[in-house]
């Protein structure tokens, strides 16, 4: 068996050691002679496994104890649609608009409300991040929304917005757990765990207590609603049991690192080994403005589309997959995830120097 | 390493052999260096597996080509409000009323229309099927919804309602592929995998194409749209990657154990063993309508709450594991879904005659 190098942007490469329990747990979880997937999910053995869950991310995030931490299913996609139908009072709702996922949640919450565009950066295909420090918020919305790193891009808010007071509620979903984050600056954090936690089939929701309401929007389905979810602690309807524990199991995994700062450290780090040789290449090129370079994803191109596609080709062929940039950007994307090895991307970056040899007339 | 019969009513028992295969997987699927979990949806790998799993339960159920297979999330819960958000028109909905989640799936309606009881067993604790022959049916119904198989109550429809040329709606979760099943006369069939297919987290749903709409109600979440998902193939948002490549091992399973007649003689035949003892025990008896049981989900009672908690704890150190009845029923319940072999049948009769004669004078 080998492994290759996966640079997915998501579903993405999940940390080894977490894999080699999962398997030799498969057939009888700690003594109880069955499988987590099959396990009730009102058993003893599933309410330690997603009340353990619970526990390391709060502390791993240090969420102060009027957050609620609820594990739903339904991805990002769903949350579009559950913020507005949770959070609208006034039925307005403004969005900084930021990339694909950040537009796709402000249509979506059109469908309810006002939702306001009061930023974009779409006119250079969301190669930075607007200045942020004074918006046009609208007086009567109920929340500001970002998506605070950006996939497909590859940027990252590195400054929260000035929200003049309104609610900010953020889409973490590529940057969930790879640095510390003051969440007291948020009303809503949520992120579909299929990047750097676990699993695709769990968004982890974390909430300020005093926005979960009884009085939510009529036409709310039962199921997207936070304060039913709350109530239950994530348990109204049968979980995603399996993805909470592959989740679980990661938390334990990022505490054994030595928690968020170290994971910070060292994301930091093996994105700067890229970065660096993007911005010394002669071939190679990033394509996000520098000071809003996100350091899970790092888009990059050589301006030659035929050559971008030999070497994600003969990435591949080398071990190095899942490097084809999307289809919006072009080039090449490597999503240097949490569980990626620095190894990894020492790897791809000697390889890379190698193909610019071979190319050096291109 | 020892494996217990588990009789949970869901999440519950899977295929040994299903396990042992997705822990060999773990580090390596078929040969890509990666994890199911860890694969793009978009990858060709997980294209195949999807594609695959779809064939598979066509073959499985006999689907017509006019029909749609979605994988979805959420659970049965988020189908009863899909159900009315994606069938409305007239805002009107029948449901018959046979248990705890055929009424949540009748309020859910509620929110977006009219729904009506036509048929209800609540009066006996749901311990029948109403007579479905001759309903009044709603003029204006969009459907007539029914929840086939009662995980807790232990009713099965072996006849279908008559539905007065409407729309049959039906929820299979318990008794999904348990048996051969005639689509054709169903517009919707949908079922939560975690009972008699794959891990929590994956709902599938089988619908006719004409039923498929671009104008669904408007405050229809875009995830939840039948019409969306359809046309993405499943893929418009990350599915449940993991919990799909399962179900797909189930079907390959249930492929090889001789397809669906095979599982409904099988499974007549677990039914039959556990049913037969039943009416002959002076201990426990059955609290089910004989002609409404189901062969899923057998409920049963000593009629001494002491008795049956003792049995309880009594079966659980002999490794018969998860036989505690529903709250709202009582006594036990055993679950013999497609996994549970004939083996744990017999001996949970077995020992059920142990308990009787030791308790004879109880």
């Amino acid at each position: 068996m080998s492994r290759v190098y996966n640079f997915s942007a998501g579903p993405a490469v999940l940390p080894e050691e977490v894999l080699k329990e999962a398997a030799a747990e498969m057939l009888d979880y700690n003594g109880t002679g069955m499988s987590v997937m099959e396990m009730s999910h009102r058993s003893k053995a599933f309410e330690e496994i997603i009340q353990t869950a619970e526990q390391d991310i709060r502390d791993l995030l240090k969420i102060p104890d009027n957050y609620k931490v609820l594990f739903l299913q339904g991805g990002a996609h769903q949350q579009f649609a559950a913020v507005p139908l949770n959070l609208f009072k006034n039925r307005v709702g403004d969005y900084i608009i930021t990339g694909q996922w950040a537009k796709k949640a402000w249509k979506e919450a059109k469908l309810y409300g006002t939702a306001n565009a009061i930023a974009s950066s779409e006119d250079k295909t969301f190669s930075y991040i607007p200045d942020c420090s004074d918006l046009p918020v609208d007086e009567n919305a109920d929340y500001v929304y970002i998506c605070e790193n950006n996939t497909i891009y590859g940027t990252k808010f590195h400054t929260l917005p000035n929200t003049k007071g309104k609610t900010l509620v953020s889409d973490v979903s590529s940057c969930f757990l790879s640095e510390p984050m003051d969440v007291s600056k948020y009303g809503v954090i949520y992120g579909g765990v299929q990047k750097n936690i676990g699993p695709a089939g769990v968004v982890i929701v974390i909430i300020r207590e005093d926005l979960i309401r009884e009085d939510v929007l009529p036409e709310t389905p039962t199921i997207m609603r936070y304060d039913v979810q709350a109530k239950a602690g994530s348990l109204y309807n049968t979980p995603p049991c399996y993805g909470i524990y592959i989740c679980g199991k990661v938390f334990k995994w990022l505490k054994k690192q030595g928690g968020l700062e170290a994971m910070k450290e060292r994301n930091e780090r093996k994105a700067k080994i890229l970065y660096d040789y993007l911005d010394e290449s002669k071939l190679f090129h990033g394509t996000v403005r520098k000071e809003d370079r996100s350091i899970m994803n790092v888009p990059f191109v050589t301006g030659d589309k035929e050559l971008d596609t030999l070497f994600v080709k003969e990435a591949e062929a080398a071990g190095f997959v899942n490097l084809k940039g999307h289809r919006t950007v072009g080039g090449m994307r490597a999503s240097i995830y949490n569980a990626m090895p620095e190894e990894g991307v020492v790897k791809l970056v000697e390889f890379m120097k190698k193909f610019e040899a071979e190319h050096a007339d291109a």
